[in-house]
């Protein structure tokens, strides 16, 4: 991408190749109104931005074949020239187009044979093919948008889920660029001080207000902290919040998989130990993704492979932010105690939700009125009765009885969590990391301060903390940065 | 389609689904603007057509979400509304669009999420989800194009070389369509000429001179008789012009499929007999698609397999426009007349090509001289030398020597029967069926004014030749017919 060049007009297909209605062909550039112009028959130098055109693509002397055999073929050209296809051209003007550019983009029919056609005239007039993601990139070049911006626009095309989409359109309409430039602000505010007090440092005057230092500082680390550690939730919107099914052999939790899912995705048998992988899926609840996680499992075994299963089981418990205990309701009620004991045992019930499934409620039929009774005592033995991380639901897997209560249960769960992560979610990994980097540059500020470290040290990691919140926003980037951002785009975006 | 109404405002995806940069959804009715209007941020009630206008899909107080719950997650909405997308919405009115009515593009992002959430919007607000070719079927009934026109829109799009693309261009230009007004003029001119003659029946006079009628019935007889014969060409270009590889077994044809086609497609040894079924596969010379038949080759065998071959073999020969007659050119030259001989003897010189290949040329070396100047004597030993659907050229399939010759004479051969096929052909199997029944009944005309029948009886195979023809513009058509031909339309378009 070094080697791209504003001087380039650059042209691509901007719709999904195949066979359907209509194609769209972009084109940006300081030449991209002329090139377009000189291969439609309708006059396009005088448009204005945001104005459409009907006219026809036309090659004239162009053709594939040979000038001379066309003469002797009337029907393969119309007054000398050959109609490549019927379309509508719509110009935009710069700088009020997506690249910034003068933009153009020809509509024309959904065939593969038309859309290369179109893209070869172009380039035979003097545009180059695009690389991928090189729109967007004119697009940041040009200050249309920032770098998260940018990486937005790729993740609201990729967004499958309503949730996903909306961290990516938030993202992309610089909610969390002003996020960044605020803290950015306090950090110039805090250096500009600083610096003004270095520049009298040999008359040893602090004119810096330590407290008001302090105050700036506490504010911009608090909001980083909470930034960074959104990633966490950010991530799950994005990729399925990780939903573990655990429990005890043979209570049916694959059983349970399946039914969320609405089909056989898992294995389901009578043998206890049918599931050894930890088989994965994603269910979208009311626009919330969940994966769901069948685990082996656990019990006492001999058996090698199983035995893996079971250790991978615990490893997905504790990277779960929801564990699913399913338990078999009609087992006596000790054992039922005993394995909701252990689950609560193997979960942080302060950062991470249990939910008891008490499981083959169906086959209890008329004694659950007993049961019900029983499911207090639980809560109370557990001394859980007022832990909000904690529920107990009765179901039947393989009726479905109660499950729509549990789809309830995960979204309830979900959308409190979101609540309390503030507005601004960071989904992106290398935001996290960019992140990280400040953090840890603005804990040196804090230990600085309190040690009372001399002011052109503490200026040092301020500097370095600007410099990393400056590559999340694309202030400071380098072409291997951008390179590596928008190499992963498609071309035509 | 029957139940269609003009009443109804639909709406589609236009675009290929997928993740790419854009997707445009297509709304058509006369509600299309006011629904347009009501999803995005900016006014549109008062656009022209041929504008653009940039804004934001948005869905207020339409969230998956409860609105109770969306309080307490700021970052869901934006001032109380749902952001779906930035958009680019293009308004058409009525009867300046693709359908002749009110219409509106909405250029979004391309995601599948974003796509189905803006068309789930407007279903809300009052449009329908169109059916497929519903679009162009208004077009159709809004007089827009005709049938032959609106056929052409989906020829198109399904083009994939040049040739093909320029007949249905051309189609969907209206170049068929003027000819079969044309014909259709001349033919109600004969019809009013003897409906007169009718009206005064009574006085057996003959308004309608006989050598007039006459001579406009040759007209369009003719006419209709070469687009119905250009159909062999026509559907030849849209779906490969047929050339069969042919020739005595273990001459080469499989290498020669390959060498062509530039990949492994048939399987090859120098065991004879290996190709048994035929193997098919289509390569596009200069825009000009050739559907290559590789079949068994021809001997005497008792292998019962084999045998099926060899007679299917006959069959691709005689059905083909072009044979390749493939001969080793390192046998004896007795051997190579004869299987010349054969070959001729198999093909109508009239209607076909043959096109000798003395392949293995390679493998001769500096004897080549000799055999060239036996070339000379091969042609006129069999009295060829002024056939111009016949010649010979030498080849090595193997190292790939002739090739771009051989690609040359296939073109030139094909560009020579597109020239002399005249300005319009038909590729479309309704049409050929329709123009088929027309001349039948204009032949019975012609019949009928040899022998001197009534008016009343001509004027009835009049009505019914105009009755074909007009069924292929559409200005005659049942609801079952326009059902069978936008059904196979893809839905958008």
């Amino acid at each position: 991408m070094t080697t791209s060049s504003f001087e380039d007009t650059i042209v691509a297909a901007a719709t999904v190749p195949g066979t359907g209605a209509i194609s769209v062909i972009r084109i940006s550039g300081r030449d991209a109104v002329a090139l377009a112009d000189g291969i439609v028959d309708t006059p396009l130098a005088g448009a204005k931005g945001y104005s459409s055109h009907f006219g026809h693509v036309i090659a004239a002397g162009t053709s594939t074949r040979d000038s001379a055999h066309n003469d002797d073929c009337p029907y393969l050209k119309t007054d000398g020239i050959e109609v490549v296809d019927e379309v509508i051209v719509t110009v935009f003007r710069a700088p009020k187009s997506y690249t910034g550019e003068d933009c153009v983009e020809i509509s024309c029919h959904a065939s593969s044979y038309i859309v290369s056609r179109i893209i070869f005239l172009l380039i035979e007039a003097g545009a180059r093919q695009a690389e991928p993601g090189e729109f967007t990139q004119r697009a940041f070049l040009a200050g249309k948008m920032d770098l998260t911006q940018a990486e937005a626009v790729a993740d609201v095309i990729a967004s499958q889920n309503a949730a996903a989409h909306r961290i990516a359109m938030n993202q992309m309409r610089g909610g969390f660029s002003n996020e960044l430039q605020e803290m950015r602000g306090k950090l110039l505010e805090m250096t500009s001080l600083m610096e003004l007090e270095l520049d009298f440092s040999e008359e040893e005057v602090e004119f810096a207000d330590r407290s008001v230092l302090r105050e700036l500082l506490e504010q911009v680390l608090s909001h980083v902290s909470r930034l960074r550690e959104s990633f966490k939730l950010g991530n799950a919107i994005k990729n399925g919040v990780p939903v573990a099914i655990a429990g005890a052999v043979n209570t049916g939790k694959s059983t349970l998989l399946n039914a969320l899912l609405g089909e056989d995705r898992a294995i389901v048998s009578d043998i206890p130990g049918t599931t050894r992988d930890t088989v994965e899926d994603t269910i979208i609840i009311e626009g919330l993704p969940f994966r769901l996680i069948d685990t082996a499992g656990i019990r006492e075994t001999s058996e090698e492979i199983e035995k893996i299963g079971i250790q991978r089981s615990f490893s997905k418990i504790s990277s779960a932010d929801i564990i699913l205990g399913v338990i078999d309701y009609t087992k006596p009620l000790e054992v039922i105690l005993n394995e909701t004991k252990d689950l609560v045992s193997n979960v942080d019930l302060k950062s991470q939700y249990l939910i008891i499934l008490l499981n083959k409620a169906d086959i209890l039929g008329s004694n659950k009125n007993v049961r019900l009774f029983n499911k207090d005592v639980l809560f109370t033995d557990l001394s859980l009765n007022s832990c909000e991380n904690f529920q107990i639901l009765e179901i039947s897997a393989k009726t479905g009885s109660g499950l729509s209560k549990l789809k309830e249960s995960l979204k309830v769960i979900e959308q409190k969590r979101e609540s309390s992560a503030g507005s601004i979610l960071v989904a992106n990994a290398r935001h996290f990391e960019a992140l990280g980097k400040a953090e840890q540059c603005l804990r040196n500020v804090r230990k600085s301060l309190d040690l009372k470290i001399p002011t052109d040290l503490i200026s040092q990691d301020l500097r370095e903390a600007l410099y990393h919140l400056g590559t999340i926003t694309g202030e400071i980037s380098t072409d291997e940065v951008l390179g590596e951002i928008f190499g992963k785009f498609c071309i035509g975006k």
